[in-house]
């Protein structure tokens, strides 16, 4: 379903809605963990997040009819933002499921956006069906968050693009949720970067992926973690790309993300969210295995709760 | 003393060991201030403040013997982390008297390039006594903060480099602490874009230069503010250029200082320190008098105590 053509495609019919982010280098920071480290700058993403990337290759390859009638999503995260941007940009409705415990910043974001917000309870369940009522009255296409190709399509743009700039990697590393950036990156690396080796860092308060890959099939997720992106397990899609593709996951607990995210605040002046800071925390975590090794580290977002967060760094 | 000749000297002096630091806007915050904002990030450059500049021209128009010799300081802040810097680029000895109350990181920073820390009570009087006995023993030349038309020349350069990049500028703004960066900015804005207005915000908390332009003379400092990098009063030297260049002294409150702060990190996701956000807090209360104007903003610098910081996010 997804070749090095179609990821092509993607990053062309998305160029002109996304930003090319800048790939940093920090001195300080590859001392400390002792490789060469290319970080993807996608916390300067439209939204703060890549997930603007696989929200505008998705609302892009719908038929005009679709498209007029708009699109649907149930997220409380980037995701929602990103579809409610890229539905802006095109002039058309989206139609975004909330449960009513979100914070208030998320839905300011979404309705900042000219989405509009349907509150339901938070549960699966409940976000599920209500999102279904909603697609049944509407019309709107619903846009998962990662069980979509043309969505995994836009997240492998990024890792394109860091190969595009940087050249030969011996690792290039993502955090892992849903599985959105890491299949599109394994694929991107399959196809334009094949002697690069595909490596996850995954909070060990949320390590479905990595139980995934031991017991061969999708594992339930809990959720008790700093890292509030990455709570999602994997879906049918992201994981069979996965299990061939990605070497292995490396879990972190929430101190080492931390700790990592304020290494990123105090030597490179940037705000990575927590779940950004994951794949270093696996890297310095790893230690000597990847000792002088060139690796490219996706900075998957930059939205963070400053009321929250701050209160992290004593 | 300082001259246009002088300051694009000082540029090719210090273009090998300085960055030169990205210009960024941000179309969010350009809504908020209802005005074009460039901001030149200083807080990426060498040891994350524009005092690399000044410190950097300074010790490179040593003569060969003092240089020999060394440099030295009083600072706790980022001028002693960068004429540490310096030094240590050049391959001498540097010596940064600090209060024994300065913050541990602080003299980690100075001690990371190879300073020499001299401890003394955290007075003016203790200070400057124990200065001039380091320079008695070791024949170290003193480079001060700002009272140097070297450093000066250094600090001159940030703005030289983004009026080369964005070109026609309606004003430009920077904060005032003991007014090496606001001076050499006045200096090479009357040089290179005359037709520029040249604008300084100032903690209300610390509003000597405010009161200096009011009465004429220099007015001591008192020092309460969470702008820790603007605590210092003018000097002779930038006092006669700030009078003659700079248009305006804008004062604002440390609520104010953390709201602009909290917009830059949120919505360009960079970190920059209380004090350099003081601009961008002037122009936001400065309102309807910018509207639509094309306003060049100094981040000064990227160093924050994320232990102390983190939590005026509530």
């Amino acid at each position: 379903m997804i070749t090095k053509d179609s990821i092509t495609d993607a990053h062309t019919r998305i160029q002109p809605y996304i930003h090319k982010t800048p790939v940093l280098t920090c001195k300080a920071i590859d001392e400390i963990a002792g490789c060469h480290l290319f970080f993807k700058c996608e916390n300067f993403q439209k939204v703060g997040a890549f997930k603007s990337r696989g929200a505008m290759n998705a609302i892009l390859t719908l038929t005009k009819d679709e498209l007029q009638k708009g699109v649907a999503t149930h997220s409380s995260g980037n995701h929602a933002q990103a579809l409610a941007r890229a539905a802006k940009v095109m002039g058309v409705p989206s139609y975004i499921v909330m449960p009513h415990t979100a914070p208030a910043i998320k839905k300011a974001g979404v309705l900042g956006y000219g989405g509009e917000i349907f509150e339901c309870e938070p549960t699966l369940e409940a976000r599920e069906t209500t999102l279904a009522k909603v697609v049944e009255q509407t019309g709107a296409t619903e846009i998962h968050p990662f069980d979509n190709y043309r969505v995994i399509e836009g997240q492998a743009t990024a890792s394109k693009e860091l190969f595009e700039e940087v050249g030969r990697l011996d690792h290039i590393i993502t955090p892992v949720g849903g599985g959105g950036l890491l299949s599109g990156t394994a694929l991107s690396t399959s196809f334009f970067s094949p002697g690069t080796m595909v490596l996850a860092g995954e909070p060990q308060g949320a390590d479905d992926a990595y139980r995934s890959m031991q017991s061969g099939k999708i594992e339930p997720s809990q959720a008790n973690t700093i890292a509030d992106g990455l709570l999602t397990h994997l879906s049918e899609k992201t994981f069979n790309i996965i299990r061939q593709h990605v070497k292995e996951i490396i879990t972190v607990s929430d101190e080492e993300i931390v700790a990592a995210m304020r290494l990123i605040w105090e030597r490179m002046k940037i705000i990575v969210e927590p779940s950004g800071a994951v794949p270093l925390a696996a890297i310095i975590k790893r230690g000597d295995d990847l000792a002088g090794k060139r690796i490219g580290v996706i900075f998957s977002g930059g939205n963070v709760d400053l009321a929250k967060v701050g209160k992290l760094f004593t």
